[in-house]
């Protein structure tokens, strides 16, 4: 294998390189909450990065924390816990947090983080209510620091391709777009389960990608919406929030979309538009890795094979780069008010059994900020 | 190659010999309406049946009819126009019509081969409304001769396989069944696309395979709908009935249907059923030929290789068994007025924008008569 | 469904229309062997062709013959003993044969054929040596009739499709091309596994499917044979013939294409080009229908959809073109005699352990005649 | 997101999970060699370890190092360049080193590290002829170290679960094995395109993972070899070293492989058997992630869906347990130096044209130590 000399760079999925900013020139990191995709998904994706590092664990569990940190050549004073958290405001290395916690904590330490002066990248769903995610929208504006939803598939490039195909019009005018993610939750006791801690069941967990993926992929609000929930009888893990969502979505340009979530079902996430010359399907879709992007015509089925990359870290270092040039992320905290709107929607419509209407709005992406200039990743 | 002895019989797609029937122990069949189904299918599907032969053919083209019926080795005067449809009560020989015309036509054709004394096959959708399918219902029990709904699905052995997975339990409960029907109608002249001769859109020719078949599979009647129809503004195709529709079924079991059916969009065929411990895939589904049934598991991609058969002789062969043995068929008509029970209140959830409740129905099979021996075919 | 006019056409595979000749004005043949093919093949084909009609039945078994005889629509009178054969000389409707007998028996019935004036479509392999194979050559050359390999899949769109995306270049130079035919040949009893019969075993079967093709996608001779065959140690059904042989062969332009044909392994047939740009795979090649023709680029796979047609109608209706115009077939005799020359080549190698070379040919298409017009079937 | 107390161990490919060693437990390793695959695959794989350590860099590029040194929490006194590799002798903490250099370079550092009582991880091809390969096992034995050849395949699920179908002998038995390994080598002054430096061309490289995973998946020794190799003429690229080798091997169960590499075609991996009773793809095979495991029948088609994990750590740790253990490595030198004894009987067929004998093994797993006790990794 060869030793030839490497620039120092990372090669981004369509080629180009970005450079690595040094240590110094980073946005440093908090991380609060350490669970499985903190340290399966983010701590990777933070070596992987070119403009963020991370710098600091935020967790209730102080032994598990120091354990990681010395893992990732982090010094045992730069775990902290709830707290101390407000100490993290004398760290001048930590400009953002990323806040991994169950839905109901995502007001709180987002607040304190606000107050604190850091700028606070936000799991999604970014909040349990409307009027909790406005909040936090308000309290970021307050405190002059940028709040960011962490939509990742807004940030990979296979759902970027499957909205750019279906810009460039050669399916023609798409009119139903149909997407499916569902998983087991086999845990009874799990903090998704628990209405206080998640807000409401699998719709504003795996629904939520059909329902941000749709808006997405058509950059459209929906006018109206119908819905269905149900919980399978008897079932206790559905006791306190609901196992499925059956909901369909009419936006201004004619097309409906058709979604189904679930926690009582074995994994399976697709979404697939049939369009006027072709179809277009994501399958799987929303995955970490492994996504496939495929176009039917009546004369050929393509697959167009686009480079696996570390949708975390192309995530994180556009919030990044927000930060170091003040501009507004391509999804910010208003883009995740809108999804809450609809979500409550879908639940009033399910509870009163009729469709429900949402506000209109006209013109494309109107929540969303400045797209990333090349797909995912500024180059300098 | 090889010239070794052939016994007399036809294979079956579980690779059991059916006996072929000499021509004259065979149901002789007049099929009314000459268009492509009938030459492209039907013909060729009498030559692979073991019990039914195609004895005369009813047409408005005399010219286009006699070509057809020198090619077939039958006689010019095997030919009918349809005002002299009637004189086929003398032909003994003929003891079943199969009515390939257009919906509106359906009762019509019925009620004059019932009269008759035939027994009739008559394609889907049964009629054009709930009281025209009732009345061809009544027609044939008035006249003592049987009425099957040619539900060619229901016939076939990748869409029993599928019935016979979900049946089995391996997959656990179903959650969702989501089903797509769509093709391009291109023609503006089509009578699919006049109110008079189709009675509706899509739903009642693309739509009904997503519906028939969701009942199908689980064996269950759907007690509310909910539905909207789309036609893109200003397509002049679409000015007398729907372009598209998307409807959504409960089941009593809990299970909910999703379903998209259109005349505006590039050919997709397929049924996704979702389960507790794995899904079913049918893609495409509903075709002739081809068709693919694929389960997934946590473990396991597994698709069944299921052999393929001529799927019209099989739904023709078993009406010719009805009618040699005098026992209801699987699909009778009922199964037709159901159907149309539904799509009636598709249309209506659509235009009034709510759900519409279904007459309730437990048991399986309601309106099945007894299931086919063997998939598709009885052997002896 | 429809009972609109339609004209007196076939629907060819690339969308354009061939107009069905009158029976008068058809080539008539006589069928030479009714095995399994003969029968759930070319009965069908003949019903799908233009210009070909089957007029006459040649078997061993006169009761089997006659019932088949009346299903088609034949007379009793037009089913002929082989002792009878050359009565077939006074039939003036019978222009050709088709001959489909046990390998071993092509050169008789070709000679006999040619002797009474009938042109020959024969069954690949052509015969089971190069001196048989030279021999009918010459008869039908002596006789003035034409003399047909009856290579399927030279007339067939997706191997055409194969062909001209190799043609264009867009792949790049093509470096290997590996095929495999294999399938289980369960019965020991089968005359496939008598030398006597079958001159060889799975080689002049399946293998020479791999080679032909190999010959037909390249346009070019191989001059170089390297093989293997193998047999399982006390297999009761390989005694008299090869179960496997593996061969390779070397093309002019440096293609190596590397094969493998066996009667013990359960069905496979693929073939993949690979090339510079690209890879082509056909999975599976060979077959009657359902064939699959992809392409993988480093940023694309694309399976090009073609039409499925009867390939039996497409062969049996170019060489009527043929008998009608009087222009030597795609694939002449001279085509198989050049098969049957690598073979004999293909069983010296593994027999000596050494590769053997052959005659060199430049120049593409060396042994065929003009390639149909149009893909497969001429247009008036 | 969660914050759930997790225990200290990394989760394994079938679920179980391996405690993961403190530092001062682990094997520390120092990487020669700091090429794409050190920097894209190793630095990776130490992350993911369970009982292995990155403890020092030697590279020739001094500057280069130490970035990546400081990028992975090492000092700059762990960066050693060529001339003081010796030093690494007082390194305590550096108990193995890992070779990752041209191949040319093999022997020199296996002898090297051996003197200086390393145990050695060895890139591969082992070497770059058979008697190189052998000084190496003998300096290691010499010097009482440990030598592993990084056969990566033999330690991954994929490949294993293949390996375990073809044993439990659902299948039947195995009559041939084709594989594939082509890529495009498109820097003429890229060392692989060297001789001095690589020691051969397209074999030595990809086309060694065809060879070596035909002797892993049947156990089997091959007896006799026959090959072509070829070069495009004109093609820079290829005047020291082969383009392309198609190779082909005979197995004493029967077992017919048939094997192409190439340098100078479009990237393409797989791997198919076909048996008695079935077939067995990977495809693509031999890569670092995606790979599919697909299984033929006659009325099944089925993937089997193998856990992805990091295959580098998996062969990392194997032989760190070696180490912590004493036990022969599962692919110690001799597996290397068998594969090269190989190697050079192709170029020798190719060469004389003409089959070579090779040294005949009777039993399984000849060369090889004992298996991992769970697949790819023991578990305490």
């Amino acid at each position: 294998m060869s030793d030839k000399t490497k620039d120092n760079t990372v090669k981004d999925y369509d080629g180009t390189k970005t450079p690595l900013q040094t240590p110094d020139e980073r946005v440093g990191y908090a991380v609060i909450g350490l669970g499985d995709l903190t340290e399966e998904e983010l701590y990777p994706a933070f070596g992987r990065s070119a403009r963020s590092r991370l710098v600091a664990l935020v967790s209730g569990d102080k032994e598990k924390a120091t354990i990681q940190a010395r893992q990732l050549g982090l010094k045992d004073s730069d775990v902290y816990d709830y707290d101390h958290f407000e100490e993290l405001e004398k760290r001048d290395d930590v400009q953002a947090v990323f806040i991994v916690l169950p839905n109901s904590l995502h007001r709180e330490y987002t607040e304190r983080a606000a107050k604190i002066g850091k700028h606070v990248l936000c799991e999604k769903p970014l909040s349990v209510s409307v009027a909790d995610a406005e909040a936090m929208v308000e309290a970021c504006k307050a405190a002059n620091v940028l709040l960011m939803t962490a939509y990742r598939i807004q940030y990979t490039p296979h759902h970027q391709a499957a909205r750019e195909i279906l810009d460039n019009g050669k399916l023609g005018r798409a009119k139903l777009m149909t997407a499916v993610d569902v998983q087991t939750e086999p845990n009874e006791g799990q903090w998704r389960l628990k209405a206080k801690l998640a807000g409401g069941g699998s719709l504003l967990d795996v629904g939520l990608y059909c329902l941000n993926t749709a808006r997405f992929l058509t950059g459209e609000e929906p006018y109206e919406v119908f819905a269905y929930t149900h919980s399978t009888e008897g079932d206790p893990r559905f006791t306190e929030v609901e196992e499925s969502v059956q909901f369909t979505l009419r936006f201004p340009s004619g097309l409906i979309s058709s979604n189904f979530c679930s926690y009582g079902t074995s994994k399976h996430r697709s979404l697939r538009v049939l369009a006027e010359k072709g179809n277009l399907l994501l399958d799987p879709a929303f995955d970490y890795t492994n996504l496939r992007l495929i176009r039917d015509t009546e004369t050929e089925v393509t697959e167009t094979l686009v480079k696996e990359v570390d949708q975390f870290a192309l995530e994180i270092d556009h919030f990044s780069e927000c930060v170091q040039t003040g501009q507004q992320p391509y999804t910010p905290g208003e883009e995740g008010v809108q999804d809450q709107r609809i979500m409550e929607a879908i639940y009033r419509s399910a509870k009163e059994g009729r469709p429900v209407q949402l506000e209109r709005f006209e013109g494309r992406d109107v929540f969303r900020g400045k797209a990333p200039t090349q797909p995912g990743r500024e180059r300098s």
